[in-house]
């Protein structure tokens, strides 16, 4: 059991490792030289916990998704048990877009492993998945606040669940400095009012 | 003027290579080298035309807007004059989204170009200018359809323009496959919908 603690406290050290060259460098430089200069051990050593360089960008992508969920449950904490749907929808967003600096590393990763995705079959069918996932868990939450009456029962859940994720699309405006955080989050709460029907 | 004209021709037949290139292979492989081979011409042609690789990069990223731009014209041509401000913001959405060969090479381009822009100071600030121009653009139809009475007078002009580019957040789920182009495009109509009031 140790040792098992040891290689996965070594794998996530070395796809923080990845995040930051991502976030600083881009995604060309996430070579296996790179990340381990990074993570301040040796190539060998990378080598040991990922087989290839796919191996790694996959293992830091999902480490990325969890950290990400993470954040979200600890920002639900203390908001209701079940929280609601409105709360958790807010959470989910404003951790997906890049407004404080682990928030920015996963985005970042996130971004640059969709694009990586275009041009390499495997990291495609797993982006594609992980996406599909996310999309499914987003359209649960729209289908129980239909269900419950906090969102009209005249809205369709898939194009609901499209629009909500579209709300990522921030992330190049707040990327680039053209709005600010804050501009950022009034959007999707005017986007989440409208759809709970909370419009002044 | 001959001249000119086969210079500017020459810089397009580059540009559009070096979409190719981003888009089958990604922006790590556009050098001067890989679009020269694409473009079908020589490595010191290229460079007699753009003296960087930023400055090739620069004048894609611009070409990519202004056939963007000239693809919305097209489809505003015959939707009354001025056309009503939904149209040209459906128009705009539409070509903005990776929905046909032409869009998905700008779109790619322009995803691309932003995050070269995060590292890379010159090109942050040509693509941060960029968006604001294209964002401007966006509030002005706004105000517009507000002062016309198309979208109420309750409406935050800027937030309502943040959500409407926050839609090419839908990109990703176009490309990898998780959502259909008309799914995509239903996603656009709905929000129209909502903020020019026409919900059924």
């Amino acid at each position: 059991m140790p040792k098992q603690v040891d290689h996965r406290e070594r794998r996530e050290t070395i796809a923080r490792a990845l995040w930051r060259v991502v976030e600083q460098r881009g995604i060309a430089h996430a070579s296996v030289r790179e990340v381990a200069q990074e993570a301040g051990i040796s190539h060998g050593a990378v080598q040991h916990y990922f087989a290839t360089r796919e191996e790694m960008l996959v293992f830091a992508m999902d480490f990325a998704s969890e950290q990400t969920s993470l954040r979200v449950a600890a920002s639900l904490s203390g908001l209701g048990d079940p929280p609601h749907p409105r709360d958790v929808l807010r959470a989910m967003l404003a951790e997906m877009l890049p407004l404080h600096p682990d928030a920015r590393a996963t985005s970042r990763m996130s971004t640059a492993y969709v694009l990586e995705a275009l041009h390499n079959p495997n990291i495609h069918t797993r982006a594609r998945d992980g996406l599909r996932q996310g999309r499914d868990l987003v359209e649960q939450l729209v289908r129980q606040a239909i269900a419950d009456g906090g969102i009209g029962p005249d809205h369709d859940p898939a194009t609901e669940t499209n629009l909500l994720l579209a709300l990522t699309g921030l992330t190049p405006l707040i990327e680039l400095g053209v709005i600010e955080p804050e501009e950022a989050l009034a959007a999707v709460d005017q986007h989440l009012d409208r759809l709970f029907g909370n419009e002044a």
